[in-house]
């Protein structure tokens, strides 16, 4: 089963990597962007044929090592 | 318009990054981790109300700032 993750930053939390980016696209003459979050996206491979565990398994895994949950939220889509 | 961007490295590149979190959890003993492979996510807020002149634009940034064409590739998702 595959998982594919979003990691991004809670709406109330600066993104400087993410406003240098928009810095950038202005500079680049790019005048109507009006901004730009950056986050991270996982795709994970599990041998587990259950759904259910499967989904659980990738919310702990996410809890306990992909996600800062202080400044970071997280959703996930599960695949066959 | 909302454009959400999904930048992944391509199949045939390594992932040194996805490696080290698969051995990471290997030691928090989740045995069933077949394969880990870490992407970008950006979300980017565009003035522009026309669906074919955003995604022409949200095309054009991609490949000018976001993917490094040699070993990444990038889909994106626009959104009213």
């Amino acid at each position: 089963m595959k998982a594919k993750i979003y990691v991004t930053l809670k709406q109330s939390v600066l993104d400087p990597q993410g406003k240098t980016v928009q810095r950038a696209l202005e500079q680049m003459n790019y005048k109507n962007v009006d901004s730009v979050r950056i986050g991270r996206f996982l795709e994970v491979e599990l041998a587990c044929n259950d759904e259910a565990a499967a989904a659980a398994q990738i919310e702990e895994m996410s809890k306990k090592l992909f996600v800062n949950p202080n400044i970071e939220q997280f959703r996930y889509e599960l695949e066959k």
